[in-house]
């Protein structure tokens, strides 16, 4: 039984709570916040929680074998650190740090240590994110052509993050999961509207080596909500729109064959390859709850998780490098992996 | 009664033609095309026209008015210059040209003989368009924050020029009608995925002098058709969406209104202004009818067109750039205008 | 403040007792369910709650001022009028009970006491069902024409009761509470698809003295959900669409003006009114908690409620006699109010 | 060539006209119709044609092979029986005849002489259709539960039919040409809402000897326009929504199996069976163009058509059953076939 302790009880973390309360194998003994209202709330559900407003006693408390974190991503670096030099295995909200050389130190003392880091990119433990890795991984779509997401929605503005490290870090790290190569270079674009906050709205291309393509829309303020992505193939092409409540993901037989018009020397001709469309039951099961299960099992059977530190360092280098693109207005900037 | 000659019978002619025979005040008394095929499957509909493979012959013909141009876009330069020399007017499909020089010589000839010169951007004479130009015009939209468009399906590949060309070319046309100020500077990325093609993916980012952005997403092989287009303004936002058949634009009263929140340090205090969504009713008249009678209520009144040499010479000045920076992969091009 | 007692704790048990621990004016303070297990999953959630397993001992408790009851059909009259006799306000699931004659008891009881009897109708206290109330008795629609429901899905199949008791309920009682007068014949189809069980398709007309019309359409067992109701009146039309996850209610201002048509004998000249949609802003306030809140303000108010008794009355009257239709395959069968 | 001469060059007619003029096999040779306009439109388009508004010299004409008879339906049965006597093949416009024993003496009249007689039930000659036709007859739905239609919209009134002779002959056709089994028995509801004028408004249940049951609801004064068919089989179903652009039909491999649930007496213990979707493509063949081709076929090899004066005869016979079930608010009326 791993005995999980979660610091921060704001908007996500009752989902932490929940899930690692329900998962067997784990219980969450303890749980701290700075807001002492949160924690009476908290107390209505479960009433028998050791809790508290300061994280070091939970971190230092002996009787906790992992620490969960879901702070304010200012305060990711040092909580986490801490987490692991007491000998703590730490799953830590997205993004895993503020800063890539803070992401980097989680990474080496992780290793130093043996224990368990995992960032929490949920949607790599969706159904539908697994399915498309194993429909990408088997070559049923051929050749990836480009990966195409909009996620935008009148979301929370957050004011110490902007849109991409909110929200483009979802689907910069299911493209991470799910194409096998990495990208080479990202040029990104993006605005605020409300001054002096960060960029409510941020469009990212990223490069491959490949004849291959990335996209990121993402939008704190738009009227309707869009989850929409499209991934094209050599073979086939998926539709996967998360707000679809049963057939989140379309696979589309459809795609070009192309030959000179042997009549038109202004038109190529392309034979469209129209074939049928095929939605594959996905199971509904709580991202959340996949993950917990994962996390306590690397900690059980002392294991690399699927988004280990060093993915969750990938994820803050890239958007790093997203970042300063957007400001320098689309600027290339090569990327190092 | 303005005679119209018509060069070109591939995809589009058929409809400029039967709009020009169905609008009252004029006819289309000559057809041209190199294809004698085409010519044959026109006679069938109507058989009284002249028709013949020389453009020549159709351009210096004294019976003729004006003379609307449907070939592939390297031909529209020569094609309209000749017919301007002949002193007819001329409506030219989309782009204007394949230069921005030969469209700005375009431009100065239709001025100096004082011929109208309308250039084919279709969607600008849509009602949908004109009812966002007209709700952007009236301020209820407030300031506009940003445009968003997608333009995505399964179409044709043109060999000899790119998928901006192409498809952008709508959205562009679209945002120089409704938004009133101009860009200021581009930044374009994209890729090519048939060897030795044009670019079947593109993302464009306009910059504005003010706090405004527009982003067009086209792509020729996607396995659905998208036209989605976001704009969001500070008093009410707008979904645009061409495929609906009944309610193609939706106006939200929604959005946001932005104070910091006096107890948690780490979030604004957002609050969402939701209220009502309008629907307006539209006509549904085709664009190119609505077109072809501007085109000779400008010919009859010596009017100016809506979108006349000059629009034409600024998409294409603006194409010009977004490839330029495509090719450079995201470099920023400024504009000047 | 009201202390509720709550009996049965399955499938919609937990709701309730979440709404009225949340209301402001009420507790839970007692629970009880037949079944053990039940209990002690209740107990996670509420650990100071009294549970048990006789509704007696709950019935009976001189600290609880309102029953709640959440138990199977067959059971609610015994339950409901053991806590009338007791002196207790009762909110009952729907259906009110399984016969008429057992309904009528209990509205008779509930009035000689003085006590109040609430039927759990939840989508007449759904923001979309009131606004549609209002929109109706402002006039606005016009006369009204129909009122077409349907309501399908894979849904659970009830072996007690059949469809119609399941799920047109929810339609009848909007009707009963939207429309102004009331149907006086009804007609039903329908089937069972399972051996022995009870019908899972069910399509039933209501007759209203005017040239009025209502139809609804329900099955366990469709491959897609669909929650989708149509309102004509004279003047504009509604789609309720109870799936829309933001725009649940469209107004349409459209309809038909008919005259003969002077040159064809053979058609009327309809000229159909074609107007704007407006799609007014819900507050998306939890039904459970809006009937909560006017549960217990009609306790202490002493007032009646909106799904009184004999609401609850009319329903099983009115599924008594689809029942009887359906079961001689459409016979009409008039209605007594 | 089959020499084609058209009656009634209304709203149909033209539809007719251009797809047995363009079908190999075929050409239109003389087009009749009463109002003289509608023939001079008709010049426009096709100067060659032989026109005339007396029908009795077109039927009468030997140079004529087969009529089209595209009139109101009053007049179908005098038309009909005139061409059929005349010696021609006849294709008559839905439905066959305004009433049962005209029908059926089309039908004797045709098998006497020999001739073909094609009923227009144009929606068996669309790819969806046929594609279901196929699926239920291999098996792969298992036995058939019900079938479900719904065709609404603000559509033409019509004022010598009412709205199931106009709109549901559809469904009842598809249901025709797509069950193995006939109906036993149908019950109808209805309403007009205009004074005078036949139903806009229908509900038809039609009764199959198995446990099987179908549905049609029209309505000719909806605000938005559905066309949404359910089919429910044993081990798939089929969702067919005809305003879909490119997936008209999804085949769902969802559905139930049953089980007494040990612990709970009150419940059934249903195992919902939630597999893949499918989306076959489909042609999108012009329905029109595979009937003309397959009225050509049938008269060059004597074959009797899929939409035979039988089929026609049928679908009069189940009309005329409904309407009087209509007008006697839902009394369940016998077939015989």
């Amino acid at each position: 039984m791993i005995r999980v302790g979660v610091i921060g009880y704001g908007y996500w973390g009752p989902n932490l709570v929940r899930n690692f309360m329900s998962a067997s194998g784990s219980a969450v003994t303890r749980v701290c916040d700075q807001r002492k209202e949160r924690l009476s709330s908290l107390g209505k559900f479960y009433p028998g929680l050791k809790t508290g407003t300061d994280s070091s006693d939970l971190i230092n408390d002996p009787q906790i074998d992992a620490v969960v974190i879901a702070t304010p991503v200012s305060t990711h670096f040092d909580l986490a650190m801490a987490a692991l030099k007491a000998g703590k295995h730490v799953l830590v909200e997205k993004p895993l740090a503020a800063r890539s050389d803070q992401a980097r130190k989680l990474v080496d003392e992780a290793t130093a240590r043996n224990l368990v880091l995992l960032v929490d990119h949920t949607f790599v433990y969706t159904d539908a994110v697994r399915k498309i890795r194993e429909l990408i991984a088997s070559g049923k779509l051929g050749e990836i052509y480009y990966y195409d997401a909009v996620r935008v929605n009148l979301g929370l503005f957050q004011h110490d993050v902007n849109v991409i490290w909110d929200l483009a870090i979802h689907d910069l790290s299911i493209i991470d999961h799910v194409l096998p190569s990495k990208p080479m270079a990202v040029s990104a674009t993006g605005i605020s509207h409300v001054p002096g906050q960060p960029e409510n709205v941020a469009y990212i291309t990223l490069f491959f080596s490949s004849s291959q393509i990335a996209h990121v829309h993402v939008n704190w303020l738009t009227p309707v909500k869009v989850r929409h992505t499209l991934i094209g193939g050599s073979e086939k092409m998926i539709l996967y729109d998360d707000l679809e409540p049963s057939e989140k993901l379309k696979v589309y037989d459809k795609g070009i064959d192309v030959t000179p018009e042997p009549e038109d020397v202004y038109k190529m001709l392309v034979s469209y390859r129209l074939g049928d469309m095929w939605a594959p039951q996905l199971n509904n099961t709580e991202a959340l709850q996949t993950e917990a299960l994962h996390f306590i099992d690397c900690i059980e059977h002392n294991k690399q998780p699927e988004t280990d530190g060093s993915a969750g360092l990938r994820m803050v280098n890239l958007i790093e490098a997203a970042e300063t693109s957007l400001r320098d207005r689309g600027r290339l900037i090569e990327l190092q992996w």
